[in-house]
């Protein structure tokens, strides 16, 4: 068994999240991943709470297995080694506002023409085209901006931030199609390309249902609490202890959904599509509680997956890296410090390959600089 | 300028959301799609709201550019078809439930002793492992289970959805990760491999401040509105006219806002640091907002953007896809019909390639069935 980048080595130039995590996407499938940091301060969320022993578990859960070293690309003997770096790297990722790596020299045009198997990989707020491409932006700007808080939240109540970074994270990862895209294209003798990609793009390519409902009906869909807007049911519902939620998708589901609990709606035209399922939600949602409220969720749950209805329970953070699937899976696991003990838990590696290893531990996260000696050592053997 | 999966053939047997977003990246990139459905039902979100001309403008989002044929797998006369497919493809997609395509003839041992260089993509509710691996599963079960739902939403009111499907997304978007890696094992000589994604594991893949700090305190933590969890200031405030965000994600971005909005808090040590930002935000929301308040949205973003501050609207979807930005970068584009007529609207492709020409319109969603004729005849001439 072999890692698919196994030897492909990244040049990684990114901080914070949408970047290190595309990087932590191509080292889980195994590329060697160098993090070039600002000396003293490095990436940015290594500030990031919450601690342990004095270092970011954040910066952890994100940049385990790589390595870094501290480089000033301002001063002379920093760019020699960056140079030499370049020279042994596949792709190389930043996240700079366009034109800053441009004025370091270290351009898509320069490099292209200096490595023209290199491929470039840029993530920014707004990418490097268009009339805000130089603005700044965070994972909540492009939230806000990319109209996915505008669906996000309570009916008739103020939007609400995603609780996951999905400005950064979809980037990262939409980032990291293109550079395996380009990586095979090189390896069918294309050269090198430039991947550029925007955050904002990013979000409108998650809304999936919401850009269709807006350009035929001309009308923004508004934030549905805890209802997919065009799938019924399809929501939590209220047990007697809590939420839990049914997905019923689809007629043979809807059916069967009925039959177990014992809810004599078949033939009623008000539920029998999906679409006059969806007109009829709030009728249906108190019909389902009038149910379900006078048992508790882990009874609901095992009777509806015992008759094959997707349902579940809300869980919390705490409860899902508890979960049992997402053990068996090795979803929950260690990031190892140098001595190879557990030092920090992160979240496993969701790409299963059946030629790979599923990784049951992290590698350590690097300390600032901490690989410079090794990478040095590296870039003189590469170069015998 | 060529696509680099340009050549590739994916056999897509997958339906509703998960699946189809991989197969989309995959069309986006080059490959063709040739999507494989149930005779006279198809594709579930044939039948998803919103309709444009009687055909589901949700289905026309994702399915663009791909190809249909209508097979039934368990007909002998199908399944010829079907083997010669297979014989042409480079992926197949599916997401049935584990043993599903086992029980067809078509499992992963099966397809792998006849097609050593096929790579077999799977996404599931739950993974090919573990102890629910057969448990069906939709969108909002995953993120329901998953824990995103639990830190979306406002604090101490019940939890919302995220308003983009991505319990469905994220596994598309890894499983499109894992095929692009096995096509460059399989160009490197090493044979097909199997790609297991689970919706599940997906979504604690998200989570990667909130398993940081469930992992450090033994904590789960919980829905904060519209403000990050970590970093502070990074949410939305009140203005004269509406909502707007400000995301001053280190110490230099938080000085420069004070500067911006005369706020003079400049050493006071409850604002020193982003930890304690953090521990003193409702205040600090307080303090800005008696600033913004007075001032209509427009004029505090620009203000702010003129400092180099991360900022912004938020934005409603139809707002969204009118941004100039969004238009620039060609991300809101028609789908068009057989004629060549504009007929939908949807996302467009976030993955800029400097060697690909950005699409400017999607090309038509297949009707059922619909390429039967076309795929019967390029299966003739492929096996010529």
């Amino acid at each position: 068994m072999s890692q698919p980048l196994e030897g492909y080595v990244v040049l990684d130039l990114t901080h914070v999240l949408a970047g290190p995590y595309t990087s932590m996407i191509l080292s889980d499938l195994g590329a060697k991943v160098i993090k070039v940091e600002r000396p003293e301060i490095g990436d940015d969320t290594r500030a990031f709470p919450p601690f342990k022993d004095g270092f970011s578990a954040y910066f952890a859960a994100i940049n385990h297995g790589k390595e870094s070293i501290a480089l000033d690309l301002k001063k002379a003997e920093d760019r020699e080694i960056f140079d030499q770096l370049l020279a042994q790297s596949d792709v190389i990722l930043e996240n700079y506002r366009p034109g800053v790596m441009e004025r370091l020299g270290y351009g898509w045009d320069d490099l292209h023409a200096r490595h023209p198997k290199l491929i470039y990989g840029a993530v920014s707020g707004f990418g490097h085209s268009g009339p805000d491409s130089l603005k700044p932006a965070y994972d909540m700007v492009v939230q806000a901006r990319g109209g996915v808080m505008s669906i996000t939240g309570e009916r008739d109540r103020e939007p609400v931030r995603v609780g996951a970074s999905i400005g950064d994270i979809a980037a990262g990862m939409f980032l990291a199609h293109g550079i395996l895209a380009a990586l095979l294209s090189v390896k069918s003798g294309a050269p090198g390309q430039k991947v550029d990609v925007a955050m904002l793009d990013s979000q409108l390519a998650l809304l999936e249902h919401a850009v269709a409902i807006a350009s035929t009906t001309g009308e923004a869909p508004r934030p549905n609490g805890a209802r997919h807007p065009s799938i019924t049911p399809f929501e939590t519902f209220h047990a007697e202890d809590g939420l839990f939620v049914i997905a019923a998708g689809n007629d043979v589901l809807f059916t069967r959904l009925c039959e177990t609990l014992e809810l004599p709606l078949a033939g009623d035209p008000r539920f029998a599509t999906n679409m006059a399922r969806c007109e009829n939600a709030r009728l249906l949602k108190r019909l389902i509680e009038a149910v379900t409220i006078d048992r508790p969720v882990d009874f609901w749950v095992n009777k509806l997956e015992a008759a094959g209805i997707p349902t579940g329970p809300i869980q919390n953070v705490v409860q899902a890296m508890e979960d049992p699937q997402m053990l068996a899976r090795n979803m929950v696991v260690s990031v190892l410090d140098k001595a190879g003990a557990p030092a920090y838990v992160a979240a496993g590696n969701p790409i299963k390959l059946s030629g790979m290893a599923d990784p049951t531990t992290r590698s350590p996260a690097p300390k600032l600089d901490g690989d410079r000696e090794a990478i040095l050592r590296w870039l003189e053997e590469r170069s015998t």
